[in-house]
C-alpha cells in the first residue's frame, strides 16, 4: 500500500481539510491518508477545542485511515521544531508522501529555496550581520537578507505567509536529514490560515470556526463549514462535555499557579526566559480574565503564541529535561484508524514493531507519560467525573472506524 | 479598658458564639472584647465558608470590638501550636482575660492538670514507654499514661472532649511562657463542636450549620441558630460571590497540582513526609471528588484534618521555611473594629505601636506575603472578577463597624 502523510491539528475537522486530504489522495493515487496529529494541545500552545479523540473520529470519519499521535514535547513547539519532529514520524510510518497545503501551490520553488539559502549562507549572515548593525532585530534581519537574496532568484518562495513557512519546513526537515519520503503541495483555496471572519463560501479557517462556536457556542452557525461528521462528533462532545476548550477556561489554573509558586521555581519551567517570571506573576496580580492577561504580557519580542507556548509549559509543568534533545521519534502511538489503516499497520510491524506502542499503560518512555499529563490537564476543565474519565481513557485502545 | 480575648473562627458566627461572647464581658466585666481570628483558612485544614472580611463583619455586628488576624502558618496547625500562637497574640494586645468554651466549665482543673504534668513528667513517660512496648502508637500510648496519673488524681481534665483539649493548650501556653493573660472558662451550651445535625434548639454547631448551607445553599434553614446580622452578612455574600467556599470547590487545583507536579517536588511540601505524596498522587489519579479522594488516603495516621492541613499547604504552596521557629508574631493585623476597638488600638500604639500594621502593602514581612497568597487562593473558586477584587481588598484598611 502506498500512502500520503498529513501533518494535522484538525481542530476541529472542516471542509478546508476535507478538501485537503481529498486532493492529497488524487495526486499522489496513494491507497491510503496517514495524518501526524498533534494531541491535546496543539503548536500554537492552545488547548484543542475538543480532545485528540473526538478529533481523530472526525477525521477517520472524513476518511483519513491513520492517525498518529504527535507528542507534546514535540507539538508544542516553534514551527521549525515541530515540522521536523512530524516529518520523521511520516517517515517511520514509510510514507511515499507528504502533502501539505501552501499558498505557493507548486513544489518547485520550496526544493529551490532550500538549495539557494544552502549555496548562499556567507551571503545571507553577512547582511543580517549588516542589517543587525543597523539596529533591526534577528528574525528582521533574516527576513530582509532573504529578501536581498530572492532580489536575484525569483523561483524562491514568498516566505510571508504561513503555509509556505511551515511547508519550507517540511521540505527542508526531508533534504536536510536525506529522507525519501516526498514533499507534494496542494495549493490553499478558500480562506487564510489566521482568518477570523467566517467567509460566504463553505470554507472558512479552523480559527474562525472556533471564534464562533466559542462565542456563542452554537453550532448550527458552522455546519456549513463542517463535514456532517465533524459536526455531529462536536455536537455529542459538547453534550457529554458541557464545554469548548478556550485558553479561558484554564485561566484560573494559570493564575493560581503564578501567583503561588516562587519566582526561582518559575524560572524552571522551559522556556522561562530573561524574567519573563516577573513579568507573569505581576500581570496574573493585577488581571481578571486570560485575554487582560495576555493583552499586558504580549509585546513584539513575547509574541502572542510564544506566550502560549510558554503557559501551556506552565500549566504542564514542563522543564527543560523534560525536552528530548532529538526529534526522532522513540515510538509511534496510534490514536485510530480504519480498517485499512489496520492492515497498513500490521505490515509495518515487521520493521517497526519495536516502535509500536501497543499498551500505553506499560510503557515507561517519559514523553508517552507527558502525553499522559496533557490528557489531565486538557481534561482539567471538564465537569469531575468526566474528567475522570476522560483520564482513564488515555490507555485504552485506538479508536476504529465503525 | 479591660480586654477580654477570644480564639475563634466564626466559621460563620452562630448563636453560641454569641452567647459565649455575652459570657465571657458578663463573667469578666471586661470593657472591650478582641478577638484573634484565623483568616481565610482554619486550623482543622479547611477552606472558610466566606472569606475573613464578611466574617470580621459578622463578629463586629455581634458586639466583638476588635478582630485580629491569626497568621496563616500559625492558624493551619495542629491545636497545640495554633492556641499558643493565639495567646501570645492576644497577650500582645494586653488582653486581661482569654475566655474559652469547654465542656468542663471550671477553671481549677486546667490549672492542675498543667502542675501535675510538670510535676509527673517521669512516670508519664515511663507508662508510655510501656504501653509503645506493648504495641501501641505514641499518641494513644500517651492518653493511656494520662489516664494512669488521673487515677490518683480525680481533679484533673477528662481530655478526650475537643473543647477541653484546646483550653488545656491555652493555659498550658500562658503558663509556659509566664504570660499575664488570665484564663477564663465558660462551660459550653447546646451542641457538640463536632455534632454534624442541626438540633431544636437555637444553637447548632458551626459544621451541622456549614453542612446544611453547602448541601442545598438555602440560609432560611439555618436562620434560627445565627444572629440576624450574621444572616444578612452571610447573604449578602452568596448575591455577591455566587458561591459557599468548601473544600470540594478546590479540589480541581488539588488534583491537577498533585498530577503535574514531580513528587520530589511535593516532597517539599511542609508536612508532606514518608512518601506520602505517592500516595496523594495515586489517589488523585482514580479519583473524581474531593470526598472520593479524601476517602481513599485517610488511614488512622493520617487523620481527614491532618490531610486537609496538608492539601491546604500544597494548594498555598507552603514549605518548611516558610513556617516561622517563632510562635510570637512578628506583627498585629487588624481586620475590623467597633469605635471602642479603635481607642483601645489607639491607646495600644505607645507600647505596641512597632507590631500594630497599618499599610499591608508597604510591609515586607514574610508572614504576611502568605496571607496575601492565602487571600488569592480562598478566592480561586469566585468569578474571574470577584477574584481580582477580593485580591485588592487585601490592601485596604480594617473594616469599621458603620
Amino acid at each position: 500500500m502506498k500512502a500520503a502523510g498529513l501533518v494535522v491539528e484538525y481542530n476541529p475537522f472542516h471542509n478546508g481539510h476535507q478538501y485537503h486530504l481529498d486532493q492529497s489522495l488524487a495526486s499522489t493515487k496513494a491507497d491510503i491518508a496517514i495524518g501526524v496529529m498533534s494531541g491535546n494541545f496543539l503548536q500554537r500552545g492552545e488547548p484543542a477545542i475538543v480532545n485528540k479523540w473526538a478529533r481523530t473520529k472526525m477525521a477517520l470519519a472524513a476518511g483519513v485511515d491513520l492517525i498518529v499521535e504527535l507528542p507534546f514535547v514535540h507539538a508544542v513547539q516553534k514551527a521549525e521544531y515541530f515540522a521536523e519532529a512530524a516529518i520523521l514520524l511520516l517517515e517511520e510510518l514509510q510514507c511515499d508522501w507528504v502533502c501539505f497545503g501552501s499558498e505557493q501551490g507548486n513544489i518547485e520553488p520550496f526544493l529551490d529555496t532550500y538549495t539557494l539559502l544552502k549555496e548562499n549562507t556567507d551571503f545571507t549572515s553577512e547582511h543580517a550581520k549588516s542589517y543587525m548593525n543597523d539596529g533591526h532585530s534577528y528574525p528582521k534581519a533574516m527576513a530582509l537578507a532573504y529578501a536581498e537574496l530572492k532580489k536575484t532568484h525569483s523561483n524562491m518562495l514568498t516566505l510571508d505567509k504561513p503555509n509556505n513557512i511551515l511547508g519550507y519546513h517540511y521540505v527542508s526537515a526531508i533534504l536536510k536529514n536525506k529522507l525519501s519520503i516526498k514533499p507534494v503541495t496542494i495549493q490553499r483555496t478558500g480562506s487564510g490560515y489566521h482568518d477570523a471572519d467566517l467567509p460566504l463560501n463553505s470554507i472558512a479557517s479552523a480559527t474562525a470556526i472556533r471564534k464562533e462556536l466559542t462565542a456563542d457556542g452554537r453550532l448550527q452557525d458552522v455546519a456549513r463549514f463542517l463535514p456532517r461528521t465533524s459536526c455531529e462528533i462536536l455536537h455529542d462532545y459538547q453534550e457529554e462535555m458541557q464545554v469548548w476548550h478556550t485558553w479561558e477556561m484554564y485561566w484560573p489554573y494559570v493564575k493560581l499557579k503564578l501567583l503561588t509558586t516562587p519566582p526561582d521555581t518559575l524560572k524552571g519551567i522551559y522556556e522561562m526566559k530573561e524574567g519573563l517570571e516577573n513579568r507573569l506573576i505581576s500581570a496574573a496580580q493585577t488581571s481578571a480574565t486570560f485575554l487582560d492577561f495576555m493583552t499586558k504580557v504580549k509585546t513584539k519580542r513575547y509574541t502572542w503564541t510564544r506566550l502560549q507556548r510558554l503557559l501551556t509549559y506552565l500549566l504542564m509543568n514542563i522543564t527543560n529535561n523534560d525536552i528530548p534533545k532529538e526529534l526522532k521519534p522513540t515510538y509511534i502511538r496510534v490514536l485510530g484508524f480504519s480498517q485499512k489503516g489496520r492492515e497498513y499497520m500490521q505490515s509495518l510491524k515487521k520493521e517497526k514493531g519495536h516502535l509500536l506502542l501497543t499498551r500505553p499503560a506499560a510503557s515507561n518512555d517519559p514523553i508517552l507519560a507527558i502525553e499522559q499529563r496533557s490528557a489531565n490537564v486538557h481534561a482539567s476543565v471538564l465537569p469531575p467525573e468526566m474528567w475522570q474519565h476522560v483520564q482513564k481513557r488515555e490507555y485504552q485502545p485506538p479508536v476504529m472506524l465503525p
